[in-house]
């Protein structure tokens, strides 16, 4: 999605520190064209690895379709080619595992909006795919979403080598399972969560949003053989990065219209769940999310200059508009 | 369950031919102990893989628990460990891979059982998940119990050789995704169902149960290092048995009653389902599952004595009263 100029005064940051660092504006604008780049090849990557909807059971997979193939930043997938470029992998592998993430995503997003938990009724300006088919079949895409997002890990054609499928496998098993994002998503909707304070919301968010997020950019070092000081590196940088993401998605949630963000704004407020904007107020989540992008940035070091890409998302993710 | 004396007439094939053939009456005796002990040993160790429901995210790692710790045949895990031991497999791995089977098996389940699908009140003579937790819950419990699957398979303690457990967790997505398990449930719902001639019906049912049947004794093939002709002969006897199983399964929805089910009776015919019964006829269907029991014997031929158990499962599941 293009930003219009009206769109440009939303960001999140102060302008005055936009470009004062390492990834200033031309690196801004290199890591939106790269992001771009990237999440159309996933895009193209998810429509080559889903069937065709096709047959009986067609209807779920066409479902499976709407829910993957609909654009999204696709931060995760570009997390993970991003940082198996750190290790020279061969693209292909990257973009594959990126794809079975972003399956993942995808699921998480079509049961979350379910009028049984979150009840959206729109995700990307466009109706959820419970309001475009109906219940049974959002469940079912969901539940064939994250069994796709396994095959593909499983397939020799991800990496020759079955130690790192194995890895990847029990890796994003364990990021999207109770301990990880559906944990998250357990706490999220629980009646606990109105309770929840300042380490409550942060612990919330490593699970529900942060596991997967850091084993995005785990899977780009699992499928790069790196070492455990580049790996223990790159968990470091994810974390901090995670954290700032979702800081940065409640203040759009706090400051933007439903029209710049496709889906209804304000949500989080009326339904009484503290949000980092609320238990730190605008200018200390600002501050907070301006914290973090610094510390990730500086997890990168062992890497040099071959992170920047990595340095810009973390700019970008504070910076973005939606 | 025990089956009592009243119980004992509910069989799905005719009592003249129990015994008169392999399995009989000995070792129709000897597999169903067999099976209980196997269904001990699955729940053991369904309790041990499954994380403790302590802390925020309790509730959903306490209905992933209910869920599968709730007894049931274990018929797909005894498969797996029945047929990993006609390779000497140790019977740890078989157990563990049994266990992620049966993960998947009550995932579906719990999905199944939801209001926007079947709407089941009942499983196993208890409250489904989503009357004795929520609906929000049993979708999340049974998101949980699938990834939960693919941990178990990916990790080393199943297998030392990652090739092994890579090609599980490709095998397990495959048998459970759009193109096997959620496809089966996509076409058993769809408006089209009702339509289904015998072709349509058993081809459905070799998407929503059979493929996760073949993929238990695959699993063990796998486990076992099998060559290609025990993989293809393990195959075809799981393709047999699988839709023998759903015939009698039928047979036993038509026959039985509420009790003895542990779940209401006659609902295939409420909703308009065809099943083998309506297509085949009482008479015709047990024929047509007594004659795949058969073939389904034949095709073990070459593992001589040693599959004797697979045998006897395979009268077992045609003249099992529950």
């Amino acid at each position: 999605m293009t930003a219009g100029p009206s769109a440009a005064n939303r960001s999140t940051l102060n302008k005055a520190d936009k470009g004062a660092t390492i990834g200033g504006t031309a690196a801004r604008e290199d890591v939106t064209a790269r992001m771009r780049a990237v999440a159309e090849q996933i895009t193209d990557q998810l429509d080559r690895l889903l069937p065709p909807a096709e047959g009986p059971r067609g209807r779920v997979v066409e479902a499976m379709r709407y829910a993957s193939l609909n654009g999204g930043k696709r931060l995760r997938p570009f997390l993970t080619v991003t940082s198996a470029g750190l290790f020279d992998v061969p693209e292909a592998r990257g973009l594959r595992a990126g794809a079975a993430l972003e399956m993942v995503h995808c699921y998480s997003l079509v049961h979350d909006d379910l009028p049984a938990m979150d009840d959206s009724d729109l995700r990307r300006g466009t109706p959820t795919v419970h309001k475009r088919y109906d219940d049974a079949t959002a469940i079912l895409a969901g539940d064939g979403l994250l069994t796709e997002a396994f095959a593909v890990l499983g397939d020799p054609a991800t990496h020759p080598d079955a130690r790192v499928r194995a890895e990847l496998t029990l890796g994003l098993a364990r990021a999207a399972g109770a301990a990880g994002m559906v944990g998250g998503q357990m706490v999220d909707i629980s009646p606990e969560r109105v309770h929840l304070g300042l380490d409550g919301v942060t612990d919330l968010q490593a699970m529900k949003t942060g596991a997967l997020i850091r084993f995005a950019c785990r899977a780009g070092a699992i499928l790069g053989g790196a070492s455990e000081a580049e790996r223990a590196a790159l968990d470091a940088y994810a974390d901090d990065l995670g954290l700032a993401f979702q800081i940065a998605d409640d203040l759009l949630d706090a400051e933007s219209d439903a029209e710049a963000l496709g889906k209804p704004a304000g949500q989080d407020a009326e339904a009484d769940k503290a949000t980092f904007v609320e238990l730190l107020g605008i200018e200390g989540a600002r501050g907070r999310a301006r914290e973090l992008v610094e510390s990730a940035i500086a997890r990168l070091e062992p890497f040099g200059e071959r992170a920047d890409t990595l340095r810009a998302t973390a700019r970008f993710v504070v910076e973005r508009e939606s």
